[in-house]
């Protein structure tokens, strides 16, 4: 791709440098060749610039660069130029149309016939596979789902009964959508009396969803993860959550049942919310805390349980002290006493 | 089914209403429609009262229901009488007897003819599967394991080599039961030497466990979990761990090695439990807690790590403002010195 | 087995007993038997010895045995030995050799003569499975991927396009490697651009992962975990990773993108570990603990966020009592405030 197209393609403008230059991929500063573009949008790796070998280099408006012999793209945002250069460089493979021999399909399913089914593949009964689907090897569909254009799952992945799944969605290695979810009524005697499980999980378009990650249906009614949200890895979902439209919730986090979470939200790793809760759009909980309440839009938390990340940043610094402060405080308990029996004097 | 027939199975009275009107599901408060039965256990939601399209309701014992037009069932426990309800309303699904042609089954194994083993289902040598048992797609039963009567096993479910599962248990997606223990011995050269997991897990009767859940088994001997202990999404059982009766165990939470926990007890989610400790009877773990000591029968800890709800519900309130606890520390330092050089003088 | 076999074989020397005695088995000291050897490492369960059964048992240097009827084996490591000979009684299963007729295999792969792969595996195009590699039932291997000698692959592991797999390595069921990395650039319209990851992971020899793992692949360039490593249940390794030689991962640990862990580590149960770190050789993290900066070599840390585990004792020490302190910190005050009144006077 010569430069300038790439800078079409990306919404740059080149600054110096030719427009024909052939340039062949992308890569990070460490690693990129003469026929790669790079790229800087943290000023914290500014010095590796003297030394990249890269051949062009996407930039923000602010950013200098002192390298004549590199071509310079100023962009908007150079971290997603960047991505789009490697998304030009990386498309998607084409589908291999097509039911392997090997796989098996219920009664009254419908297959696109332009949609990939992989070696041992189980679909059940009355499904519906749209047009570009991909099915990778030993994935398993129950009965009554419907899966929309060209969403990928991947191998081991297991969709239970009556789930839909949007278009143009990722699910990767070994996850479960729609595993019953978790609800018992505790009888008289302290046994757990299981709760039929028999709602849905509804996926909407352009969703991403790691490997080994659990999404429960609920007893009645349905769990929802809305358009353009990401989840990572090994995550729970419990039964009739909501998750908003572009939220991000990352590697082992946990949500318990019914809870409701907002547009743009951001989870972060190991991060757990207890039922029955809102989370509002736009809010933040960072790393390994756990919220107990509901969480305003646009608030940023922390803790176990959760507070305001700023008073959270602050208590735990004092954290590390709080035995040195118990001495202090034991030796001031003993000075005031003495100081009170001066006075008694 | 009639209102009276509900009334019945659930051991309640009809307080008002015809006992021959028709009831076609059950469904909560905000669902329910005419022809539903609903619940109220949580005073909570009693002004959703006010609003429900119910045709019955279940309440308890003290409840009072300002509404005439909706006819009102009174039982010991309206949760569980709605649970009845629901299961009465949603019965599993009936077995379909018989073994997929795409199944393998290995040497010397028993198949009742009543199971019904699924498409691509690959069941080890020597094994035995008991009447009503439902193996679903993509299953892999090693050798020499059993399966008791009336048992599921979802897609891509592993049963290790020597397992027993017991009846009436269910066991979900991707989940693994019978993986190696993580047990090494360290070398003087600082090599972890493998120990041999040559063990097996016993599950009883009457589990339900998640999908995408571990459990381990032993170097020798046996990790067991005792009847009716419900175990949730991604949770990870060690090697030689024991876990009573009538247990819950929520979702991502782990244990390590050879630790017992008792009957009836409950582990919220995203707990943690260190190797060789005994958790009592009755004892509870709230969420994202994590212990590295015993804990006594009937305990509610809490904390990392754990220790009485009550005092850590103390002791968290306060921790949100040590910052500022701090700054009055250190003024007070100052105070009392500067009485202290007063008073010298 | 002989018992001075057994002496011979785990570098020991007989101290009592007779070397012509047949040991049939190794056991802990509750369970051995009069034909088992058994081990005591841990002064803690010295007790135990009067009540074995066992008919040897190894010893460290110091120890002192008081019984006559059992056979001492004296050693350097008591543990170390007792492994050596559990493994000597429980060998590795012989590889049943031979492509099971279900199983798929793609175009251009190489499958060793003598290799084992079982029903309804399946294998992409241009892979290269070696001698002695076990695939278990239900495995899914991508293009492009290899895997060394004597290799085994437990049900429903999945390995994703183009990784390696070194030699000797064991890798438990439904984990999976080289899933996509949680990489994603967000757009000025708060979307999240999915990062193409064209990477791949790269497993070194003589490496075990536990069951339902996750193991991400990078953007470019790789992820890699390096000799003699042992991981876990249900671990999250983010794209980009390093882990070092000899390194211990428990059960439910996380690791976002980009770090850098190095040999022989220790991270302990549920921990966390942000992106773009590094954890020095020989440093251990305590269960539950999650650490947003480097850690040092050697070094020990605890909490969240982690710092010196010496210093952590001390502060969840006085956590415990943080309540009690804000008490005596407000009568603090008003004393010192009262003595201030006074000394006006």
């Amino acid at each position: 791709m010569k430069l300038s197209e790439l800078a079409i393609l990306t919404g740059g403008t080149i600054e110096t440098g030719n427009g024909d230059t052939e340039i062949m991929g992308a890569a990070g500063l460490d690693i990129a060749g003469p026929q790669d573009v790079t790229f800087i949008a943290n000023p914290k790796y500014t010095p590796q610039i003297a030394a990249t070998n890269a051949g062009a280099i996407f930039v923000a408006k602010e950013a200098q660069i002192n390298r004549e012999d590199i071509a310079v793209v100023r962009t908007d945002d150079a971290y997603v130029a960047y991505t789009m250069a490697l998304r030009a460089f990386h498309p998607d493979p084409p589908v291999t149309s097509g039911i392997h021999p090997s796989a098996v399909i219920g009664e009254n399913s419908k297959v696109a016939d332009d949609a990939q089914i992989g070696a041992n593949v189980v679909i059940g009964d009355s499904c519906e596979i749209e047009s570009g689907v991909r099915l990778f090897p030993n994935v398993t569909v129950y009965d009554g789902v419907s899966i929309g254009k060209g969403t990928v799952l991947h191998s081991g992945v297991s969709i239970r009964e009556n789930c839909q799944i949007g278009a143009k969605c990722i699910i990767h290695n070994n996850t479960t959508i729609g595993s019953d979810g978790f609800g018992f009524a505790r009888t008289p005697e302290k046994k757990w009396l299981k709760i039929p499980q028999v709602g849905h999980v509804v996926i909407e378009d352009d969703v991403e969803i790691g490997s080994n990650s659990s999404i429960d249906c609920p007893s009645v009614g349905e769990s929802r993860i809305k358009t353009g949200t990401r989840i990572d890895n090994l995550v729970q979902i419990g039964h009739s959550c909501s998750i908003g439209e572009d939220s991000l919730i990352c590697a082992q986090t946990g949500l318990a049942g019914s809870s409701e979470i907002g547009d743009r939200v951001i989870l972060a790793g190991q991060v757990g919310i207890a039922g029955h809760l809102k989370v509002g759009d736009d809010a933040s909980i960072t790393a390994k805390s756990a919220t107990s309440h509901d969480v305003d839009e646009g608030a940023v938390v922390s803790g176990i349980p959760a507070f305001e990340n700023r008073d959270w940043l602050r208590s735990t610094a004092a954290f590390r002290r709080i035995g040195e402060y118990a001495k202090i405080i034991r030796k001031l308990e003993k000075r005031v006493s003495e100081l009170e029996e001066e006075l008694k004097k």
